[in-house]
């Protein structure tokens, strides 16, 4: 009995433990504006944390690092400068891979485009954004109105 | 120790059973157009409920009440009226403070943009939608479309 | 055999704790451009799966078919043809009725819109996307890019 009843204590605590959920959800804004460069590249930095349960983005270097692995959602929303000539144009990249990018013309005004996706991710993983390469293209801001968002959340933890 | 055998069992039910349990989600499309004042924020209100799962959402008065403190999702879509000096500029309140804005402008056609937050919420907040004050914003919609849409859910209930 | 029989209890019980956790997640994205047919929704099939989670997005036709009831999330990104008289103009479908709707005009170069929405599924339930019938309608895409893409999640599954 006395097996029996440490065996049942066992999986209470197993069960107890899985209750006790991993949990990973943030969203950051850029809070200033910037153009791109000709030949390279720009990460994308939302410098500015609304929520960061688990800690996981750094609002310094606009990098989600991974911690527990399992399916994630992530959002990006980008804002065009208002230009005749000038595009949102980012992506947001697994690893330095493109996963899915972003595109909004501004020749009539500032305009927003989003894109959402879901994404199986392993511990250390990296998930953040680029401004692709172009004198073209550029981001529009102000303040901590958003209109530049980076959103991501654990859904399923690994099992 | 059979009772207490039976207890702890008891027990594991109930928490697996409350682990699954606490539910929140919700999307609302506003099925008419709307102007804006001139010197007056104006609450949207998304009067057509497609999912309203706990009833936290108010399709009276535009208003999401949190029921269940814990980690939300919100995602805002808002769209331009066709006018050459409009835009759809809107932004998500909580408890009143802006937490994200949504921008389209309507020069050469109806636009649409979105964004998308996670927020950890108390119980009694309250999360609803603006538009901004100006003679020059507004929101167009059509029916059932769900061109300017309201969507919240629970990820992870408090612990 | 009190050993044997506790084990047995303890994995009966972390089986059925972790069956509250049953699991579906997608995203989709379209690789090639399509025109709209003038009197004809044409289904909206995004052919390349990032995620497919349990397998219940089809790339082949762009269906989803719910094996497990509950409440979703849903989210459609959609991406104009740059053209004087162009619209991506899509609808996300439930059982072939529509629930919400994506416009994004095409005059001044490729512009996206996104809608999200939660709704709750039963067993065999189909959710899938139409581009509208019209010969003005049209989606742009760039291989990988994911400019027109599809994503769902379950997020409660029924109790």
């Amino acid at each position: 009995m006395a097996l029996f009843t440490g065996a049942l204590l066992a999986a209470v605590i197993i069960v107890v433990a899985g209750d006790c959920k991993p949990r990973s959800a943030f969203t950051a804004k850029m809070t200033s504006s910037m153009e791109g460069e000709p030949e390279k590249d720009l990460p994308i930095v939302f410098d500015s944390a609304l929520t960061n349960v688990g800690n996981d983005y750094n609002p310094t270097d606009g990098k989600f690092t991974t911690r527990i692995a399992g399916t994630y959602v992530f959002s990006l929303t980008l804002m065009s400068k208002l230009s005749s000539d000038s595009t949102a144009y980012g992506c947001l990249l697994l690893n330095g891979e493109e996963q899915v990018c972003v595109w909004s013309n501004g020749i009539n005004g500032h305009e927003m485009s989003s894109n959402t996706i879901t994404v199986k991710l392993k511990s250390g993983d990296v998930v953040d954004n680029i401004l692709k390469a172009g004198t073209r293209f550029a981001l529009h801001n102000a303040g901590q109105a958003g209109y530049c968002s980076f959103t991501g959340f654990l859904l399923y933890p690994e099992v």
